[in-house]
């Protein structure tokens, strides 16, 4: 399938003592709007099924896993995909995995129109700190609960389109588009909860952040020649603001829908794969136009070096 | 010195016929401009001197060569040299470079506020093609008058600031900001030539070029934490439209001063370079956040593999 009837379903805040199943009940909603307009494919944000738990900070290790699915689908998550096989919807969503081995990844996972998983995807890029910090206005404890993830940036044939992920930070860091682009993908999907406010500068409000989230998505979207689907959660989640911002941007870097609001929204796009051709032929036809022998830097030096 | 006000001297159209030194008279009156706004560093467009000749298909090498410099400063560009040590202004600009060797560069180079050359960079990603083609609504034939640099991205302290330089299509690049972010660039120089129509997409006009020009520019900045100029030849060269858009950007990406016309036109920022700590110290902390171990397609490939 090459043109895709895209849904980017925003959610609103979910309170620390909200159940997965309430949540799972939201998410029901959205796919069902989804399905009304012809949807074949609805994204979700990071960690759906819960509130933004890394900002809370923790010690007793069996509490933060509380915070973790050990199978996906589970008993609270086997509605959404049974509504979802229903509808004939793929969907992409978010959620904090547990493996059997006890390592914690932020993870999302992609499924066919058939409610099968056939890609996951583990956070690569955590942001944040592992102690709690006195200096910032408010945690965000993702190196303290995560370990990075171990399965790259994979990109994965669903229906004759290339499809990959990432999650929230990833999406300010090129690499992360190259990666995939340098396998041709044509549909990046990605879920995020920014803070309204950076934690580290009070400063920069939800305008700016807004700003440098659909920056690094609509440059991403460019510079790689891909479609792309970045959805939030937003809202105030126990006295702490979310931005919302959920955008579908085209292969030449343009936003095509917006969400308006901060809680629970659908957003809509039709989305022809083709449309990648053009950029992928031309400005950014990676063959003709990279320079491999002056990049030696990004894969040879992770910090500063003069 | 840690705060630099910075003029992006943004150039008219140069016809075919016009001669090198009318040209430098212009960048000359640009320079006084700049002095009486207090200027310690101005930047100039891509191949400054001359109309932009890769539009023009030339069979002859030595009809092409009288297009290169063969030495900087040279007898056309030295009265510019002596204003800028003059004012005690650092200058940076473009110009096709003729090697001793006979090798043919698409150059930029950077002084100190003594005038003297302190910075070279040759374009790496060359735009455009090698033959005539046919297809196209005009030529860009850069591929075919130039090599790719061979100096790398380097960066250079210019009185304790670490300045770099790129060129026109190397700003559409991420790997381009990374390697000299990776160094901890503080300020990237560069000029450009953009026609304002996509020879290959007539659909594609001048509000979509600027807003992917920009798109790259800002996001490289933002992505690396460094203030950018970005400076633009513009107007109509021999019946052939250049976009403008000179743009000065800050380290958190956003513009802090644009051209608004299509001549000669300076624009003026003061531009702090500890500004630029903030974001390296948190966001892009890249000893903290990057994950090279995934990154490897990046320089272990040139085009797309699957």
């Amino acid at each position: 399938m090459r043109e895709w009837v895209i849904g980017g379903a925003q959610m609103g805040a979910i309170q620390k003592s909200d159940r997965r199943e309430t949540v799972v009940v939201r998410m029901i909603a959205l796919l069902d709007q989804a399905a009304e307009q012809g949807c074949d494919l609805v994204v979700y944000p990071e960690l759906a099924l819960t509130t933004f738990f890394p900002r809370w900070y923790m010690e007793d290790q069996t509490e933060v896993d509380t915070w973790f699915e050990r199978e996906m689908p589970n008993a609270a998550t086997r509605p959404l995909f049974d509504r979802a096989c229903e509808h004939g919807i793929a969907i992409s969503f978010g959620y904090a995995e547990l493996t059997p081995g006890g390592r914690h990844f932020n993870t999302s996972i992609l499924t066919n129109r058939q409610g099968e998983i056939v890609g996951k995807y583990r956070k690569i890029h955590l942001p944040g700190h592992v102690e709690y910090d006195t200096e910032r206005d408010f945690q965000h404890l993702e190196k303290r609960y995560f370990e990075p993830g171990d399965l790259g940036f994979e990109t994965f044939d669903n229906e004759n389109t290339l499809m990959g992920m990432c999650i929230c930070n990833d999406r300010r860091w090129p690499e992360t588009w190259r990666v995939m682009g340098l396998q041709g993908v044509e549909l990046v999907l990605l879920g995020y909860n920014t803070p309204a406010v950076n934690a580290q500068n009070s400063d920069e409000g939800m305008e700016k952040r807004l700003y440098h989230s659909e920056l690094s998505i609509t440059s991403g979207a460019y510079q790689n020649a891909t479609w792309a689907v970045a959805v939030a959660k937003a809202g105030v989640e126990d006295g702490f603001p979310l931005m919302g911002g959920t955008v579908i941007v085209d292969p030449n870097g343009f936003v095509v829908a917006r969400a308006k609001g901060e809680g629970d929204e659908l957003i809509v796009a039709r989305c022809d794969m083709d449309l990648c051709q053009f950029g992928k032929k031309t400005i950014f036809d990676f063959a003709r136009h990279r320079r491999i022998e002056h990049y030696g830097r990004i894969t040879s030096q992770t910090g500063v070096e003069r």
